[in-house]
């Protein structure tokens, strides 16, 4: 071993016990505060301020991404000190909604896996878990139809959002594009990957999978075969990450959704997720949106969806920008609802995108 | 919001800076190695030293446990900027080697499940994965004899172990322990737990289930049902933890191996794993270990196994103390090595336990 590298790592040492000795101090703050709040110690608000804070402040090298995942691990492992938490999600283990879970809560969090996104919330409204996590915009299956169902029954909130990037890969143990006969994959990722196949395997035959683990799993079979997936897809199956991130929006997500009993405080970058319904009249969903347009208050999202119950025809899944206690949320609300036949707000909360 | 959380939050946020801050100094130094070292970035007797003066230094409020996950978690990132380790561990997704292999490296580094131990075995051969984890004693099931099987043969070296506790918890969802009429576990899960069973539930009656997850399962259909099984299994079967830690040995824990291409250097505290066999005469083993017990070092571990090669009738897989290069381990290991018609040095490196 060099000197160099000696020295290094003396000072390596030094920021250690520095760190350790921060690390604990942060555990006593917050333990502190959770006495004084006797125990209700996950604030969503408070800790999007906190992380959204840290990443203004991040010069690197390590990347906000990475800054974020060290920070809800110190964060989780502070409020386990006091009470973990329990968080259900649609599993199995290793899916994107537990990865999602752990992004949002960290390792100290207890995880409840469930069979169902109906069971996702049972868990949560018999306080078997104290959230949960569903998914409800899939980029490779559109709307998640039973989550906005639930939402519409539900006396849960929404007190969270979590995006997770979802990233396509070319998975293939050959050493050339060239050499590529054959391409496996789901039908939605080849659509999510088309002007990136155009121009790079226009010749390669396209075979569909019923899903993108399998796809890997017969490349992995075949010489001459490829296969598009994700990179854990490519772990799995032995094949080796060819070329990485092909999709053609690079802002490729899934977005899921925090429910628990209350929703989020302010935190002064915030969504507010509404379900509304008007009587069946030509352009009764205009007037219903014209509170919020009036006052410049962005809409995120507009869904519509078949009602369930018979009462209306359609219902209305919208998100807003801002929080549902700031003013001008506020009152326009109070405006949509005098207007509107049904207006449930879900809940408001933390975006998860500055 | 009363004024002592605000204050208490203040002080939060200016520790989070200054962690951040030094979180990025950690990050650029250990740039700065890897460059001066060329991408051999993962030194596991480097990392059992930091993290072992880490748990000395530490006063708490924070566990040792927590402090070394979350020193895991902060070495982990720091790696990943040069470069991204890849763990293959026997699968799948979720089991206690996917845990032991986060517990070592992080979740910064890929994980590669393998859906047998050979597989293992093989993707780190094939430099498809840079390290392997398996299971070599199962306090359930013993030793894993296709792990001895396969550390005779391969060109790995072995560079770490891993403990992971295993806790018992009875799960129930009724008020009181009189209420259980019927307990399901796995029978090896039944044999740890008899001393408790004893004296908490002598009059229920015992079911055997396939494993504890199937025991949770059942257990979860049915009034007056109980299972014995872990917090995640009750998390996933939405089961109420009843009492924790129900095992006799509260010791209770699997051994993991990682493997290599190369052992670990001198860390201060360590092991060496051994194979050797002698001819098949009286007292032949007793002679073999002589030198060890002369220099007074310490045997961890003997286990012997029939050999599959027929070269030897058994093998004996032997765990010492110490460094293989240490001085007196080494004239031991020689003078092994005159008398022994085999001696495989499987691999020095840390103790997991101090």
């Amino acid at each position: 071993m060099s000197e160099p590298i000696n020295e290094l790592r003396s000072r390596i040492d030094a920021l250690d016990a520095e760190l350790l000795k921060l690390l604990n101090q942060r555990a006593q703050l917050a333990r502190e505060i959770g006495r004084l709040k006797n125990g209700a110690v996950y604030r969503p608000e408070r800790e999007a301020q906190v992380l959204r804070r840290l990443k203004q402040l991040n010069g690197g090298p390590l990347s906000a991404e990475v800054v974020e995942r060290l920070f809800v691990e110190i964060i989780s492992a502070c409020r386990a000190l006091e009470q973990p938490l329990t968080v259900a999600y649609l599993g199995p283990e290793g899916t994107f909604s537990e990865e999602s879970a752990i992004k949002r809560f960290g390792s100290s969090a207890e995880r409840m896996p469930c069979p169902s996104i109906d069971e996702v919330f049972r868990a949560v409204e018999s306080r078997h878990a104290h959230y949960g996590v569903v998914p409800v915009e899939n980029s490779t299956e559109g709307a998640v139809g039973r989550t906005l169902d639930l939402l519409l029954q539900t006396p849960l909130k929404v007190c969270g959002e979590i995006m997770l990037q979802v990233h396509q890969t070319l998975l293939f143990n050959g050493d050339s594009l060239a050499e590529v006969k054959r391409v496996y994959s789901h039908p939605q990722s080849f659509a999510q990957c088309q002007q990136w196949l155009a121009s790079n395997l226009r010749h390669a035959e396209r075979v569909t999978a019923p899903s993108n683990a399998e796809a890997a799993r017969l490349a992995s079979g075949e010489p001459g075969a490829a296969a598009i997936a994700s990179r854990r897809a490519g772990s799995r199956f032995q094949l080796k990450v060819f070329v990485e991130n092909i999709e053609d929006d690079p802002r490729n997500t899934t977005r899921f959704l925090v429910i628990g009993p209350e929703d989020a405080g302010i935190s002064g970058n915030d969504k507010t997720s509404l379900v509304m319904s008007a009587t069946n009249r030509p352009g009764a969903m205009r007037d219903l949106l014209e509170p919020f347009a009036r006052r410049q208050i962005d809409l995120t999202r507009l869904e519509s969806r078949p009602s369930r119950t018979g009462l209306w025809e359609y219902v209305f899944y919208v998100d807003i920008k801002g929080h549902r206690e700031e003013p001008q949320v506020a009152t326009a609300l109070a405006e949509v609802g005098e207007k509107a036949s049904l207006l449930k707000i879900l809940g408001s909360y933390p975006c998860a995108r500055d």
